[in-house]
């Protein structure tokens, strides 16, 4: 996944320390593969997987609205030339003066999940769209933890009843089926969820309009692109099985899917030991880890593929940490991860993958590290 | 834990936003205490617990000594005063450049678990003390992930042993027993351990001076005077029995024990909701969390206790959750946290005990927040 571009990047400047490289003409090739696998939705970048200003600078230039998590987010989408019609204030968590900044911001669409929320976007934001993020089943069973965001859709109907009643416009509902989702019947049972609300709602007299479908979109299927159709055309099935002919208008909110396969970050080798002489197991210290921008490594969640320049050579399994004084800082210990015998102190080595959820995730000055460096090519 | 400095500074200056604020007397209460209860150790403030300027210049007009990460803390404990020699380079894992910026700057004392980091301290810091830091049995016990620091004792031999045949000055073990250890025989089996490496060299005719006895030292025995003295002597009487009159300097180096409940996070309540009308559990939602600051809740590892304004009103349990867009950013789900019925949205709370491992643990700029904001009074 390091194109040639990132690699001459690297040959050419040297950067010392460890950094990310993130190359835009791979940004630029997924907001394509996300537009032809689902024309028909808007696509809304979260920001939060990458801000950097030259990212959100192509994106908007290519047409694409914005997810955003604070109002710094909301004026990050702004400078990098998105009108606020193309920003949505994505977190259901606001304080109400963040909610008031970003509708003096012009800022028009708000996430709620909560009566509580929509409280307070009435205060301040009179007239916005909001929408209510739906807990589905499908989030439940793959994502244990992952109850933070959203409510039942029993209680998005009241959410939504409520909107109307203080003079919101109750714009619709929103869902994430769980990050890198395969399983096409979690879309399907996260759209019968959706349809509830709307139809609950419309008895009512109230018509909601919008399907936000979020992230989780497997970036596995954009370089494949027959497959990243098909995906999408599953996904279009199943607003049509449960839509019919009263299609809404539908919002994808797409992050790593973005940007994670456009980034690469530079690492170095800095130790390689054993705790005693008949270990098993390579200790492999970089000069990265779990503080300075791999925070996803947590519980070992996502494993990054890494490049050395001896690949091919006999491997052996060794435990992958980074380089502070903190015994947490271990990325891969359970499942130790084989690296080149060959492999040696010094060595710079390629972490792939790591566009999304590095640079703002890293530490401000964790064991005096400083934070990852980006560059954007 | 809030000192009425620490209220005071709040009720008038008024900061907005999640801010920590750290009171300077406890900083030197807590010095003057482990002088007290370890009257014969030198003391290593670890300076990655908390390296404000304001607390690192008090410590060093103190006679503080320092353990630092890396060469930036190098630095800034030098800025602060500290001369070289009052520095120790603690972390087993530095690039060997590194290692030389650090002896150009006059640092002589280094940390090593390993022949490959001792290779490298005599390439570039000739005649440098080096001590090994070991792996004892009471920390494999106490945290079965903290094998990231340290070698087994045999192997400390052989480190020490290459350390003096490269021209190094073989200078004394470390160990660390686990953080907040309250088992004395934890103690007594490391100071063994320690004693085993120095009889063994003694054989071969070299000579260690020091054990390093790391951090570990239990807050709680900060404020008892009388049990820290206690504590003190319990360790004093364990190096007794194992280096008998032979005592070897000892070196400490608290980091939480030192300003850990010397600091206080003023947070506000963003939101508070349910997730369904019949959950009997609430969602509160401060404007901080595992991102911003309170990273040592991962895993829920460390309970810090939350003072509100309503305490003492009735109570229910809550998961307690950070404000950004990130599913893990759940700081008590397991285990809810109780707090007052009467809690409102925009309420103010403190966070005790946050003094340590806070600030700098902080992301950059996750979902676009600023990093934790620190006042040192």
């Amino acid at each position: 996944m390091a194109t040639q571009r990132i690699l001459d990047f690297l040959a050419t400047r040297r950067p010392s320390g460890p950094c990310l490289v993130v190359d835009l003409d791979v940004v630029r090739d997924n907001f394509r593969a996300f537009e032809k696998a689902l024309p028909d939705s808007k696509i809304y970048y979260a920001v939060k997987a990458n801000p950097a200003p030259e990212i959100l600078r192509l994106l908007a230039a290519m047409g694409s609205s914005f997810d955003t998590a604070s109002v710094a987010e909301v004026e990050m989408a702004m400078d990098a030339g998105a009108p606020a019609d193309r920003i949505s204030f994505g977190n259901t968590i606001k304080k109400e003066r963040d909610i008031l900044r970003a509708y003096q911001l012009g800022i028009r669409l708000f996430a709620v999940d909560c009566v509580e929320e929509v409280e307070k976007i009435a205060r301040v934001a009179p007239g916005a769209r909001v929408f209510c993020r739906v807990l589905t089943d499908g989030e439940g069973a793959e994502w244990p933890l992952s109850r933070k965001f959203g409510c039942v859709p029993a209680m998005a109907v009241d959410v939504l009843r409520k909107a109307k009643v203080l003079g919101l416009d109750a714009y619709g509902v929103s869902f994430h089926v769980g990050s890198q989702q395969t399983d096409l019947t979690a879309w399907d049972r996260a759209l019968a969820d959706a349809k509830k609300v709307f139809s609950t709602l419309a008895e009512e007299g109230i018509v909601l309009k919008m399907v936000n479908m979020g992230g989780g979109f497997p970036t596995r299927y954009l370089k494949d692109v027959p497959a990243a159709q098909a995906y999408g055309q599953a996904i279009f099935s199943a607003l049509r099985k449960h839509f019919g002919n009263a299609l809404p208008e539908t919002i994808i909110e797409p992050g790593r899917g973005m940007v994670g396969n456009a980034g690469v970050i530079k690492s170095e080798v800095v130790l390689i030991s054993k705790k005693a002489d008949n270990d098993n197991v390579r200790w492999v210290f970089l000069d990265i880890g779990k503080f300075g921008g791999l925070a996803e490594t947590m519980d070992e969640a996502i494993r990054y593929p890494i490049v050395t320049s001896h690949d091919g050579d006999e491997t052996a399994p060794c435990v992958l940490a980074g380089p502070t004084c903190d015994s947490a800082d271990v990325m891969y210990e359970k499942t130790p991860y084989p690296l080149p015998l060959s492999l040696t102190i010094g060595d710079e080595v390629l972490i792939e993958g790591t566009g999304a959820y590095t640079t703002t995730y890293s530490a401000v000055a964790f064991n005096g590290f400083e934070p990852l460096r980006s560059y954007v090519i």
